[in-house]
């Protein structure tokens, strides 16, 4: 018997979602499953775990489909229409049957921006492959997301260095 | 000039913690940086990020000093001794200044189970080459590693479905 595919939540404001999902990519990558991870809101800049990544290319299949945080945006159509592209592809993306894990990192502001209705998001999650792991991150979290969840967790910010004024580096933030 | 080094860590009772501390090897790896991960706790058997890395031996070192979760033993000797093997060797690690991130995976265990004092942890954080960062994951952090780090995410448990009866699965929980 199949088991049953699991929906991972990591929210919160603090530090070590999209580390935690890559992770967790890795190490589902590990055991041989396959991973595809699309990101929301990341620019085009090269994170340090996208190029990572291209080592475990067999497994671990990347698509950027943000333009960089919207605060950094002037143009807010180009924004939306980045997230709508995205949204399609993780639709495609979690009915092909392709793949054990979906992530869908900073799904959440989609959601919080009004881009994409949360209830539109639940319908593909509850119609996917009953297979097919889904991790979703970013801050805020809905209710309706959380209750279709198996297991959500909150990173709470506790000390953040940038408060004491550091820039962000290479290989910590990005 | 060189940039300080920050003191990361994961605490809390949450899931993400380890796979937040691979997350963050994989992305300091993808920057060139190196890397050397000790895992405190964790036994034998082979984890996914463990496999995983394999692909990344040329940027990440990873040892397994533990002997299992020590609910699991009988024999507390071989716990402690397993765990200061594994104090030494990330002493030696960190001294040596040849990495740039060291990774002390379920460190705060040892401090709980008063196997090792919360004040040599922080005498040797101190004294570290001042470049390195190094990232310290597992629950129930003390004052003073949290006083002496720069960036603390506590990892908070909203749901989790083992509450539900499930059992732990390959590329999910190891």
């Amino acid at each position: 018997m199949t088991q049953q595919g699991l929906i991972i939540i990591y929210t919160g404001n603090g530090k070590g979602k999209t580390t935690a999902a890559f992770g967790q990519a890795l190490r589902a990558a590990g055991h041989g499953l396959r991973i595809c991870i699309i990101q929301f809101m990341k620019g085009k800049w090269q994170t340090g775990e996208a190029k990572a990544m291209a080592a475990l290319a067999d497994r671990v299949e990347l698509h950027i489909k943000g333009v960089g945080f919207t605060w950094q945006q002037k143009n807010m159509d180009e924004v939306t229409r980045a997230a709508h592209d995205g949204w399609e592809l993780a639709r495609e993306k979690i009915a092909s049957d392709q793949y054990d894990m979906v992530i869908l990192e900073e799904l959440t502001y989609l959601i919080s921006f009004n881009i994409l209705a949360e209830s539109e998001v639940l319908e593909v999650l509850r119609s996917r492959p009953p297979r097919l792991h889904v991790l979703i991150t970013g801050r805020n979290a809905g209710k309706g997301l959380i209750e279709a969840a198996d297991l959500v967790t909150e990173m709470h910010e506790i000390k953040h260095h940038f408060q004491s004024g550091a820039a962000a580096r290479k290989g910590i933030e990005f």
